[in-house]
């Protein structure tokens, strides 16, 4: 039991860093970037209050869960945004390798049984091949959105981002898993660059 | 659909306000304060991590649906700390008069099936009468505890607590809901005071 409750702590106190990895995205008032704890905070929020919005094979608990666990990783790696190319490339191969290694090292703290349970759930989300992941990924992907909307443009602006580039790098991907969500955030987005 | 998906985020927006809110406890490294948006993260780990510590009548997934909405309150009222006696007192009629206002203003942002399905678990926390209620809260109490230790005294060195008051205020809490995490935790405790 003690060494147990060692390890259990040991990832807990560990976790703790990820609030000080900060995203590209800011607060909804522009005060200051937001931090990837936080965020994760946030979107499992945003899956309670966005759960109508997701199709019937959607456990919704799986998702929070999801998106709870989703970020740990940059512990190690860092946030690695969508619109900029700095650094580690969004969804490349080199950023997938350093990704699963920060895995190893972080779930690798748990108990043998939590850290199967805990990397099993992050890989799902990875994937993006369930009806779970594919709702929580859509979520992720919301939530700059509307943050952007609410600043003034954010990494909008920060990097030039035209309509075309958010439907082709983010749109699709929301209307996977949320194609009603997406209608209603594009037509907020499409107000937002034509205001 | 378009009005409801307005109230949805606009009570989103809001909720963004909580990574604003900052707690009487620091971070694990000391660096800063922690905030209520990313510690309520933390708690949700918290219970995905410490699950077998609950008793058998305890839901872990409504647990962790609490534990992300427990401090929503604050961004009205702010953070109450337990050590301290600036301002509101925690656990008084006034504290738990502003909470309920802020309650009503936030929760009721949100379409009305969500509003209500929201406050009746914030309230369900608050009444700290369930088996998820009280695993919950003692939870929402290991973690400063855990910062304390690993920070190097944290708010008990700010507001001079001795381990009597630590048993007092938070240890009969903790072991209401997770017996055998308060030895583990009380444990931990005893050895910083002592060291």
């Amino acid at each position: 039991m003690s060494g147990r409750l060692s390890a259990q702590f040991a990832f807990l106190n560990e976790a703790d860093k990820l609030k000080q990895v900060l995203r590209a995205t800011t607060l909804v008032d522009a005060s200051r970037p937001e931090n990837s704890g936080e965020h994760s905070w946030h979107l499992a929020l945003y899956a309670m209050v966005l759960a109508d919005q997701a199709g019937p094979d959607v456990r919704i608990d799986r998702v929070i869960r999801m998106l709870i666990l989703h970020d740990l990783v940059e512990i190690d790696v860092g946030d690695v945004p969508i619109h900029s190319s700095n650094g580690l490339a969004h969804g490349s191969a080199d950023t997938a390798a350093a990704e699963a290694r920060a895995a190893d090292r972080i779930f690798g703290l748990l108990p043998p049984d939590l850290a199967t349970e805990f990397r099993a759930l992050w890989e799902e989300f990875e994937a993006a091949a369930t009806p779970d992941a594919v709702f929580a990924r859509a979520l992720d992907r919301v939530q700059p959105v509307m943050h952007n909307i609410a600043s003034g443009g954010g990494t909008w602006v920060t990097y030039n981002v035209t309509p075309e580039q958010l439907e082709s790098r983010v749109g699709a991907k929301i209307a996977r898993g949320a194609p009603a969500l997406w209608d209603w955030v594009r037509g907020q987005a499409r107000a937002f660059f034509s205001g």
